[in-house]
């Protein structure tokens, strides 16, 4: 566990860096919301899902840079939704990991405008480098094939589609399929996104491609669970829908493993089998205790 | 002006039809927030961005369906910042042309999530057709530089740092010069996303992109004071930071002017003579009267 640990932090190191370069304000008149984007994008995130894109981008490639636009760009994303789920009219929290949120410290005006320049950074930070960056056509084909499905993963059909479930989500109507969808969208998609745009710019097969997109769906689910079985051991959130809503203590950490088992399973479909750190990250994921 | 304003009618009923198809709702769990977006892009807007863009591509090209993704695209960029800008922590709006406004409507947390999911689906309609939808290498490389502009249009060295601008602007902090950065970024920037695009989808010469691309600048900014000088004549928002802030009337009734002249000068530039609807759309949009 402490190797793995090690890895991480060696590549938090390096996504840090290419967000840190991707958010470099030119002019004055942008530095009030650079210095807000940048409060919330560097906020102790634990860089998961930058994380498995470029973990799952080394299965079939070396060259990490050509990754990095694509993970930070993910980040961007995840960070852009912290920052909207976290206002007033959604979930009015006024912390997150222990710090104010993005609009107790800048207002409410200029979180919403920064959630939207994420949002916005993050499809000019991956075009600009697919059409400044790519060394073939082959590859600006399969940049353009991964930002497609950033965009996919990211919007109505997916993370946003998950947001809206849970605003309208209540015991009434909702049923435990209609949860998993919600948490298929609105947590697992983002963690597809950097399966697929790991393995896609990694030059994997489709069907590498395929299991990876799968992998990240259990992962994601797995994922989820845990957090309900901890947010429900420290501090029941009544008002909260979630898989404990349905199930009990050990039916959903059953739940967690029997998702956490399929994520293995398809690990091992792949044509590329060194993937310790994967299964590594899994465990280290679904078994946390915070 | 008769004629023009059939061609424009002519023209957002192709535009609306774009719109149409690229909003219709698969999932029933999307049910909802396509129902608020289509809201809000279906409120009688003027469409005068996509017609832009739809106008300066047909300078080169006569195939209009291919420019169609694209203008939708910015009309989708251009709703979604009207919905986070009506926001009570904005604007804080309760109407907009004549009906109420999304939030009132739809409440303020699927106001923001619609608004966010419009600037999501802007960039998943450009990048489907690039990638399903590109007759050549060369096509395909068009397309990705035109979504690359509209990205940087859109961001943060664009309207939404107009946005910011506008924001935190005051009598105090801001000077005439200042004021007009803000008015090229946030009203003229999409102005300018949408006749470059046409221009580079059409084919144009890097040349007359680069015409089309200032043009489009003169026009934003005499059509942003026009409607300072509407505002004044109907009813003056005094706590507002406009044009007549620092010039009286007459002064930017000749501003208008002078803007309008190197707008048309410009279009007088271009390898392609035939500029009569943009002449007559420039007039119509800087000397009308609401």
């Amino acid at each position: 566990m402490e190797i793995i640990k090690d890895i991480m932090n060696d590549t938090i190191k390096i996504i840090d860096e290419a967000l840190d370069k991707y958010t470099n304000c030119r002019n004055k008149y942008q530095q009030t919301i650079f210095e807000s984007m940048r409060y919330s994008l560097f906020n102790g995130g634990k860089r998961l899902r930058p994380t498995i894109a470029v973990k799952t981008f080394e299965l079939f490639s070396d060259d990490i840079q050509k990754i990095l636009p694509y993970a930070a760009a993910i980040e961007m994303i995840h960070t852009y939704s912290l920052i909207h789920d976290d206002l007033p009219a959604m979930d009015d929290d006024n912390f997150r990991r222990g710090k104010p949120t993005n609009h107790v410290v800048y207002g409410e005006a200029l979180a919403i405008l920064s959630g939207d320049g994420l949002l916005n950074l993050s499809f000019e930070t991956m075009l600009k480098d697919m059409l400044y960056n790519s060394e073939s056509q082959e590859s600006s084909h399969m940049k353009a094939r991964a930002i497609y499905e950033v965009s996919k993963y990211a919007g109505v059909e997916g993370m946003i589609g998950g947001q809206v479930v849970d605003l309208f989500g209540s015991h009434e109507n909702m049923d435990s399929q209609t949860l998993e969808l919600m948490y298929e969208k609105k947590t697992a998609a983002l963690f597809q996104a950097a399966a697929v745009v790991g393995a896609i710019l990694g030059g994997a097969s489709d069907e590498d491609i395929e299991i990876l997109r799968e992998f990240a769906l259990y992962l994601g689910l797995s994922f989820q669970i845990q957090d309900d079985i901890l947010d429900a051991e420290e501090d029941a959130k009544i008002h909260k829908l979630t898989h404990l809503s349905f199930y009990d203590i050990k039916k959903s950490k059953e739940d967690v493993d029997i998702y956490t088992n399929k994520a293995f399973e398809l690990l091992d479909k792949l044509s590329n089998k060194d993937t310790k750190f994967l299964k590594e990250l899994t465990n280290l994921l679904v078994h946390r205790e915070i």
